[in-house]
């Protein structure tokens, strides 16, 4: 039997006016010229930057309060803000301003044999809710993100950035006030703590949308509680799989790079398959490198004999390790018989995030890039590029690692629905 | 607290054990060509015609069951096959096979400054089920959909429907079998009654998508209870706003049209708004032509005087009627004193589905079609043209009425997802 503690009322009725007055925002934002939502990003930019000494000093407020509970110190790293942080924070603002509009674009149209003209109109969501922790510049980028797009969002961070996400909020909101528009465009639940968020998450009829981001415990309890309909991100147990036709020294590169370039980040790989013809050419080079990063390796017993010879730190690999995304320095590590054997292992451990082949063989990389199911399949380059900057796509709100609606670096288009417009001269059936 | 009665073990079982066969499936399915696929949808057809009388044979059965359970005559008529309708069913495969492949479709794409080059193609979603009430038609459609857009099906009919859909389900298996094609491509729940619905709904990371298609009870617990990603088709509370500058003439027919050609569709119109300035031009010839059709109208006191003067079967107007989606020959209809009062009430009564209006103003136009929040909004034209086949995009899996994925009418290209596909030469971050 499932059961789920009720969600008290007052928190409930609190985040249901929210949305309520979010919808009312929402309505005066979708009619809104790109002109207009460039110039009110411009302003709450300047804000910002106007307005840093204090966040810092909010930041400060949640710097202490993570230090006395003794959260780990890169989690500390991810919530400080300086000076130079909010105005690397503020102008991601401006950046969303250069970026196109998605709103008003029609995507595709024709006139009908009765000669209906329809077109099908890209227009905003409407109110889109977003879950997610630590890092407070998520907070900006999100409320930017909403409002290029016509979106008004709410927003609900995570408590160890609490002090900073109020103070930031608080400066958007009357920089929208102060330029006539209405600040239910960007708002924050502060108050219920988890129950919030899961009222948010149910308000269906009230909010169009809810994006995780977050780990994967955050991730599981949003798609399980959530009525709303929700975009999930983030976890990613990429694979680069080195094929038997792989340039060695590129294998070399590629395997490094994603393991090592950084490792807390969804894109960064988890496990390595190498192809037996090729793991006595390669695999002490890739041991090496990676060993000389620091990373320990979760190896098979081919793999653990390499690792021995070479000296880099090594365990026995797990089941448990093939789905884990360790995000620290560890990969798990196979060597497997064929193409085939690659892509059956990728396609049973998969997250459906990022998966690279690194080959010379064009058939190999055909078969790998079509037969693999995930948001993005690399051939020869790092796991590391699946991101919305890199893409060129500007700031991105996260990663879908789903099918429905939004696949891959999510940007500006991924936050708006459609809209049939019809127009005829009396028509009928 | 919510509870929600287990799902039986073996039912689940059962369930997951054809998700996994389906998953199986479903790699054949997304490689084949298109001249493969359409082949085989040719042959399905060609099964279902052969044996057709096998298939009315299992039609009458069903409906002696239906009519010994005193079922309606509507759902009895909806629930029959005669040879004809199973030929016409037949057809629309050949129809399915006309269509354009969606799949391997290249939507965008780049070669970004590294060099590497990034492509967005259009993949299959994997695995699709689908929860549909009686008409047997929707089994055929959902599996040749399916076959063209390269995904598995799992359909989960309703019972009244449940000796023809075994049937028809066997035909197209075994066809599929002769072809040397996987047969689990085309499944049907047959055991387990709700729960095998409930588990399909909840078989996350076996089942990519669930689409409900029936009454609003239907959508409702698939929305609630899924954790699968759904698209909720179907419900319209369809308004016709009848604007101060519209042509009385074309009022009267657009409305007429929309309530009465067809009322148990979700594209047919349930609620009428007059703008008070026409309402003595155009309510007696609108609430005349509604009477001569048999439908009763729900009216405010303004409507309800001219609908006696008229002498057209009418009730006084309720606040639930403003939100039902009557399917009957029922409307509600109310006067309303200006664009803005229109445009307020639809917006706090529409399900997303379907909104018009009729005017000669193209700023009334204009800002009706800007404001209102919903899947298709119509100027001058009948809202039953909201449909895949009107569209011109061949058979529809069902009309979706939520933002996210698919707005509309849903046909083969929203049966898929996309997949980036990054090809490069080493490149490294």
């Amino acid at each position: 039997m499932s059961t789920t503690a009720p969600i008290p009322v007052d928190v409930r009725d609190a985040v249901h006016a929210t949305a309520r007055r979010a919808r009312a925002a929402s309505r005066q934002l979708a009619l809104l010229t790109r002109a207009e939502k460039d110039a009110a990003l411009t302003a709450l930019a300047d804000a910002i930057d106007a307005e840093a000494q204090s966040v810092v000093a909010a930041n400060v407020e949640d710097l202490e309060r993570g230090r006395a509970k003794g959260l780990p110190a890169n989690l500390l790293d991810r919530l400080t803000l300086d000076v130079e942080r909010v105005h690397s924070v503020a102008s991601a603002l401006r950046d969303v301003a250069a970026l196109p509009d998605p709103v008003g674009e029609v995507v595709r149209g024709s006139t009908l044999a009765n000669g209906l003209q329809i077109r099908q109109v890209r227009v905003p969501m409407g109110v889109v809710g977003m879950i997610y922790e630590a890092r407070p510049n998520v907070t900006v980028d999100a409320a930017g993100l909403g409002l290029k797009s016509g979106n008004a969002v709410i927003l609900r961070g995570g408590s160890a950035a609490a002090s900073t996400n109020v103070r930031l909020v608080e400066i958007l909101r009357a920089a929208l006030e102060a330029r006539g528009l209405n600040p239910d465009a960007i708002n924050l639940l502060t108050e219920g703590g988890h129950d919030a968020g899961r009222a948010l998450m149910t308000a269906r009829g009230l909010v169009d949308l809810v994006i995780p981001r977050g780990g994967a415990s955050l991730i599981q309890t949003v798609v399980t509680e959530s009525t709303v309909p929700v975009i999930e991100t983030g976890v990613g147990n990429c694979h680069v799989y080195v094929d038997a036709a792989a340039d060695p020294e590129m294998a070399v590169r590629i395997v490094t790079n994603s393991k090592t370039h950084r490792t807390s980040v969804c894109n960064a790989a988890e496990s390595l398959l190498v192809h037996r013809a090729i793991a006595d050419t390669v695999l002490p080079a890739i041991l090496r490198e990676l060993g000389a990063a620091g990373v320990t390796v979760h190896g098979d017993p081919e793999v653990l004999r390499y690792a021995e010879t070479v000296g880099v730190a090594h365990v026995p690999v797990t089941d448990e390790d093939d789905d884990t995304e360790f995000l620290s320095l560890d990969i798990s590590a196979r060597v497997v018989d064929d193409l085939d054997a690659a892509i059956a292992h990728v396609q049973e451990h998969t997250s459906g995030h990022t998966e690279a082949i690194v080959t010379g063989d064009r058939a190999a990389a055909r078969r790998f890039t079509t037969e693999v199911d995930a948001a993005a399949v690399m051939v020869n380059a790092s796991t590391r590029f699946t991101d919305g900057g890199e893409f060129g796509f500007g700031a991105e709100i996260g990663i879908s690692t789903q099918k429905l609606h939004a696949r891959g670096p999510m940007a500006l288009p991924e936050l708006t629905t459609t809209k049939w417009v019809v127009e005829g001269d009396g028509q009928v059936r």
